[in-house]
């Protein structure tokens, strides 16, 4: 696939998304030479995602053109749209015919309850590997896993490696190499505690505890 | 400082800034208890960001409030920007009297331009090193730089680790820590060229030409 060629790349959004779930991989889409980038959701209308912040949709379901990719992110609200038919009817539209069909975080359980990833290796947030375990998928903890045209991300940050992962296979690795290096993208994390695996049980049992707490709390403010 | 105390923490948006060196913070920030995060822009109007997405201020500058931190991001067309008087007065005005004065990427250079950062030590993206250094600030090429108050980020990415150095220094390092797991912040690059040092002069050459294509198409489009 040469440069000139358009990428069409689709990212779902839904109030109550984790921003960085998206913006990481969009950060490196929106380098690529030839793309174009459709944010997606049922209306128009702003949306608030899971940090506070309002974006703007530029994309209804309806009006989306066949992607190339689509790629759905997680969120501390998702489940309050998990099972939301539309969405689900988007997914296993637009899965039909997608060459890559992807998620970051707990987007994967989006496709899962679609079918779309029923007997595929997939990763999602450390959190929700059980709940994805459910719906037929082997589930991996490497931080990108790619089962033929299925690319999924681990939680939340993983998004930038999976964006560099999917640029790489686009447009090639010079070009996710100079996109690494624009996004100076040389990570140096305080702590070593970024899995559960490095954090240990009682920094995991510490994290839902707080999770959940973060999670109620972004409920009620959505309530008002 | 204790967890019922409300940290306010002030984000400044603008047209053409880069969505990631804000929304890594921010995604930080909002899971920090007792805290307050404003979007600030001069008006409440969408805005487009340097990856194409549209988000909304949710203050203007006229209405924020004191500010415990202050943090500004870079962009791709901050040059139409940086020394806009508004902004700039805006700095120096909650500068006086935040705790931190801090910034992501280019975001540096405003804070530059306004003197806060004269006879600092701070950071910046690689490629605006030279730029920074103009304005009587010591340039570190650390991917964090704290220096008295000031507390500067490397380019884009380094906005995370960013964040969660601000995080342990207002709420602690378990909150910090708990905070990179939740977030998964368990980086696996795909490529070892994160920096320029890392990366070698070609590909920084190649680089710089591939940013200077990218900003004048964005340019472009949000002169239509």
């Amino acid at each position: 696939m040469t440069d000139s060629q358009k990428h069409i790349i689709g990212l779902v959004f839904y109030p109550g998304m984790t921003s960085l779930d998206i913006v990481g991989p969009q950060q490196v889409f929106s380098a690529l030479p030839g793309v174009q980038i459709h944010r997606i959701w049922k209306t128009l209308d702003p949306i608030k995602t899971d940090d506070g912040m309002m974006v703007l949709p530029d994309t209804t379901f309806e009006n989306c053109p066949r992607l190339d990719v689509i790629c759905i992110g997680g969120g501390l609200e998702q489940g309050a749209v998990e099972d939301d038919p539309e969405i689900l009817a988007f997914l296993r539209k637009q899965g039909s015919t997608a060459k890559f069909i992807t998620s970051v975080c707990g987007g994967s359980l989006f496709l899962a309850k679609t079918g779309l990833l029923f007997g595929y290796r997939a990763t999602t947030h450390w959190a929700m590997r059980q709940q994805l375990a459910k719906f037929g998928v082997e589930v991996g903890t490497e931080r990108i896993v790619i089962d033929r045209n299925r690319i999924t991300g681990g939680g939340v940050t993983a998004g930038i490696d999976f964006g560099l992962t999917i640029a790489s296979i686009l447009c090639g690795e010079e070009v996710a190499k100079i996109i690494q290096l624009l996004l100076e993208y040389n990570p140096a994390p305080p702590f070593d505690v970024g899995s559960p695996e490095k954090a240990g049980a009682q920094l995991v049992d510490k994290a839902i505890l707080f999770m959940q707490g973060i999670s109620s709390l972004e409920v009620a403010k959505q309530a008002v």
